[in-house]
């Protein structure tokens, strides 16, 4: 039984490697192979994770390659955690939200937006390879944005596929730090798209206990929101609501104090990354070391393992247990596409990621929500066939950019600086 | 056969009553009641229209009077054009707007939404009456925001009710007189909401001439908006949408240029209506003046009592045409709910307006419609209600207004500002 | 706290109060009212509950009334169980069915159709007199056919209503006694109409027990069906579908065994049924008896009273847990109308029951749920109007009935039988 | 420019390339290939059709083959009229019906359940040679049971297809010869499946003639329904839902009186055709024969040929107009899947077939047409599949079959006398 990582040179992998050894009773893997296009970063996470596996007696073989037919041939599980462009082109998205005044975030706004008119071709290629060569394997996407990529493949490709995040199960294991309950117990009201979310409401073991739930939410929004302007934003909204939000619902409820914020850093956050991956990956050179070290937690991605093997366990396992994916809406969510991704709780067995059933969104978030998606469909669109009207038509839904004629410019500039990695087809 | 005009005390009010006349064949009225609570502007419009109806033979009787249930008793037809709170409140509302740095027009943005409080539960009353007083009546509604005030009217009322708008009559004379065809022969896929409203596509005696009448559009943006910079914005939107666009579509397409124009005129909108009126109503005292004078079309609300009458002629003769009005949405636009008020094609019979089924919006113009369908539902549930969290929910869900805690400051301000006027639970 | 009992001379009547002595501490009743027509049978139901109130220590005064009004007054819940026409009418059904060769069944085919037409307009007087006189209280229908009945409730009343039947409840009691577990922990994926519907799969504390539970539908089937033909097919379609069934469906899977059946039974069911309540009032109007008596158990409705205690304790206590009801669809079950009634599991609360969201029903049971709830909302609509041309569709659209010349005839019998109860407009 | 006809040495081709001939502005062909597996009825169809050809000055070449993918390459339409099994598969039917007591017709019941499970996998195949070898033409279907293989085609195949059917046209024809109006003038509100359709009404030249197009459908009653019994059932419907019928709705509201006189029949209608083929083939052999021979018209399938060709020259000009075609439903009619099968009013352009969208079908329709549609997805996914419990519950899903068991032993029937012609994994 074969997992294969795509984007295994990322600093992520020996989180998800450490992830496999205290799964392997649920998931007997056999070999896992790490496939990256940088070949010098995929030779230290590979060799960090070779040194790994030997400690733990060698359960599974550890490769590394850089053909992906090679990588996802008879792959019963396909993990994508790629970042197309490197980490230079997360920056160059931040700074040109920057330069034209919007957020550049890595998922939301322009940022997300030129990542996946970047990202979708590159994915497209992996679900096009496991058509071939893994027809039965099944695709777990962590590459952001997330939700649209989820929904290319969705629409795409043929292959069983579901999007994570590590939010909702972040949001799971607060509440079950906070109540003192078992994760199997929760079962989150959730209900959105990727990075666009909100909790209606929480049972714990069959109980109502959303009351409780919600002064958790409240209490650790100092925490999730570190700017106080943004925070108290946030904290108004979720009361007025009586929900908990998604972090990302930032960018749409303080836009302003954000964007303030953005402003006045020093460094962009993919600039910041940069930093932390280097130190990590000296770190991951030293032959001496032989588990995941203790720096990887600052780059974010808490829960990131757990979030991946919780749910490729209840595939194996054909467990019909509940998880919060994104997955294709099938009529779930009232009011949305059935091919549009969202995410929810679904029901996780051999057959993938059922959506389950939801109550209708409310009118407080049901309209934001589908605003979102028709950004997000069109970015979908414009990203497969690099039709400009398209992609001009996205930027237009989407309610952090600005004006039809700066959309245009903004539009431009884009493509201008993404050139090496979009559809051919913008520029024919 | 009664027909009653609410807010008859309006300068509107002779562009009505003249259109009358011509219609007499096919709504053959008798008595034409007047009714607003302004006793000096009524007696003045009162004064007027007698005049002019004296003039034309007295073919119907003109009164007047302050009283609701006097002029509702048993009319086939009530018009309202009313405006609660007067100009003042208006001027109210733009100034508040630009006092929070936002648009505060009268229909769109936070100027429509405290309209859209105080006007609500007088429209309600007006429709209560009628079901005591005139239960099968039909209540025309001009009211702005017309379509949140007709959605409340669906919603609240078991009276029949047709909500109308100057827009699309002005878009198929345009195209008549572009092209040189029939008003009867003009059928224009037009769809979205009051004021938020695409026309993608137009058949002339059944024939497909869009690429036309789509010209037509362009060759009109400059006059439709007349700052360069709006105008830019409106064609760059235009072309790659190939749809021809509802002028106030600006609100949205033009946001920055729109506002940056708004904070740079001496005088708000509002202010230069004040003139105009009082400069009608000394016109209107003249005692020889026995027509609507030339100045009104100055006022706006151009094909005003074209569109009243048009429908009016409709229900009374069962035409069963085609009319582009404001409705119960009933599915004919999927995905908007059945009590949802929308602005496309409808049926036209003695049963008052059916809309017709329509081709889905797509994309590129079906989120925006239903982000702000949802600012509307919450505003009409706020106006209703009095619920302070309903309506910062709507504000919330308004593109055009700012970050979560600003748009508490909006309300807070909008509440005490119009006090006088809207739901008194908003204070209890 | 006052309950009323509408057909309180009803022969379940002792059942009913018998139940609630166990439940006084989630529902703290002061008072019940017996309401009937009938005043001996009345006389004598009200006697027993009176002594058996009396064997309990009085917790509630027994009232009994012929007058609606002074019944439902101040009712925190009504309950419903009346039979318009009594006996007879039912007899007169079931011998209208055989005379035209058809199904005359109590709430299916041409029985079910005129034991409605009967039934609406009497309980549509209730829930109009609760709106006047009880506007809080809760309408608890078990009145046949129920979920015909629940829709016009839904439709034609604003009064909060819920429809209950003794199947659903009766499955999980099947299914405790036969794996052993707790009535709570039980919770089926019921889908349908009442009397339509299908079992698709049960968890039991959480967890998938399907199989099991199939077995147990199996094991039962000859009980629930117990003529050998019928249960063939039944088991026949049971294993085809790999779901449960709601017994009456034995007239859809196995019409012509059961119409063969029919046809060569001495007596109808109501016949039958007359005999044992003769039986069974007699027993009851001996002054020894201070319970109920073994004997009622014969008449069927097994599980009534635990049904109905068990829906108005999770209101009176918002116990928001999970019950089967037939309620209002709002958008539960997909391609079926909001205010259609289905029968499914519900979140029961103070705000009464909420359908949940289910799987949309899937094409083998998809359609025949379509088609009947078709006929049952013509039939609804024409019982409330007395539109003949809307009773006649509605016989069109019921696959139990013949020909349409044939479905006139059956019409016009129906109409001419039960002149004295339905709809005067039918004869107008 | 080609045209491939499947099917080709059907008795129907001399009709279809007739009507080429007055065409040729609008579709300019330059070759017609027909195909048929019958190399003996090929060679006469062939035969006639090239002397046609030559009588009519050549202007387009006919070629005859037995090869599939060599008629398809490059075909720009494809129209395909098959009978796999020939007539002597139509009559096993029928006598199948007859043996079992219910409707064998070739596209109602089980005829055309069989009829489809034996044409699906065929008309797959010739999709899939033109997804190789013509993957911009349009296959149109003339293949009964037409509404059922074009679902087959939509679902299960990326070729662009419309399914076409002579009775809307007829029903044009109708109206045009009695009321005296043009053809183009006519829009039908024309709603259902094939064979399973309402006319709601009618506009000529945009004037409402309802009042009158339904008395000339009265008119023509007893032409469409021969059988008296048949005729009163179908008016008695008719007059009570105030709409036109398509005449194999006789099937669900005649249903006793159709088998009564099925019966009663010496031959059964394949039979009957067996015969007039027979002696069409011999009058086709004649070599002075040079044009369709008028006997034809007797073999039914009047304005085939217009209906095909109104279509092909619609598309071929991007006509944009309005037809009614059987076409994939896209939320035409809600209520119904976007993928499934709808016979309604079209817009016919370069791009195919879009459905119109219609206003939701009333209840005295809807549940019938929902309750069919179930039947027929089922069937697709039987003959797709091989699935016999898929079969038996597309079967337990048909009003027209018996009691469960009895489906059962239908089914096996079904499938043991087409053994040779349904998908093997029936029997796998």
């Amino acid at each position: 039984m074969k997992l294969a990582v795509i984007g295994g040179g990322s600093s992520y992998t020996p989180e998800l490697v450490d992830g496999l050894f205290q799964r392997l009773e649920t998931i007997p893997l056999t070999e896992v192979w790490l496939m990256d296009p940088d070949k010098e970063r995929l030779s230290i996470t590979a060799g960090l994770s070779q040194r790994m596996a030997a400690a733990h007696g060698n359960p599974f073989t550890v490769h590394s390659t850089t053909d992906l037919d090679e990588a996802v041939t008879d792959a019963a599980y396909v993990v994508t955690q790629l970042r197309v462009g490197g980490c230079q082109a997360r920056i160059n998205d931040e700074k040109l939200g920057l330069r034209h005044g919007i957020v550049g975030q890595e998922t939301t706004g322009v940022g997300g937006f030129a990542c996946a008119l970047r990202t979708i071709p590159r994915i497209l290629d992996i679900a096009h390879g496991m058509e071939r060569l893994a027809p039965r394997g099944t695709l777990v996407n962590f590459t952001n944005p997330s939700g649209i990529v989820t929904e290319a493949l969705i629409k795409h490709s043929s292959i069983r596929s579901v999007g994570l995040c590590n939010v909702p199960i972040g949001m799971i294991m607060d509440i079950v730090e906070g109540l003192g309950c078992a994760m199997e117990e929760v079962e989150l009201d959730y209900v959105g798209l990727n990075h666009l979310a909100w909790v209606r409401g929480c049972a714990i073991a069959g109980q109502d206990r959303w009351d409780e739930v919600f002064q958790r939410f409240l209490e650790l929004a100092p925490q999730e929101w570190e700017q106080e302007a943004v925070c108290a934003n946030m904290v108004e909204a979720m009361k007025s609501l009586n929900m908990g939000f998604n972090p990302y619902l930032q960018y749409f409820y303080a836009t302003d104090a954000v964007l303030e914020h953005i402003k006045n850093k020093p460094k962009t956050r993919g600039e910041e990354v940069v930093e932390i991956e280097n130190s990590l990956f000296e770190k991951y050179q030293q032959e001496e070391l032989k588990e995941k070290p203790p720096e990887l937690s600052k780059r974010g991605g808490a829960h990131y393992s757990t979030a991946a093997f919780h749910l490729i366990s209840a595939i194996e396992t054909d467990a019909k247990n509940h998880q919060v994916v994104c997955c294709r809406n099938n009529g779930a969510i009232p009011g949305f596409d059935d091919d549009a991704a969202v995410e929810v709780t679904a029901e996780i067995s051999s057959e993938g990621a059922r959506a389950l059933p939801q109550h209708p969104p409310e009118p407080p978030i049901r309209g934001l929500m589908q605003f979102i998606k028709s950004y997000e469909t069109l970015t979908v669109e414009a990203a497969v066939t690099g039709d400009r009207e398209c992609a001009f038509q996205a930027l237009l839904n989407n309610p952090l950019l600005p004006d039809a004629t700066a959309c245009r410019d903004v539009l431009n500039d884009v493509l201008e600086v993404n050139k090496a990695h979009v559809a051919e087809a913008f520029f024919g």
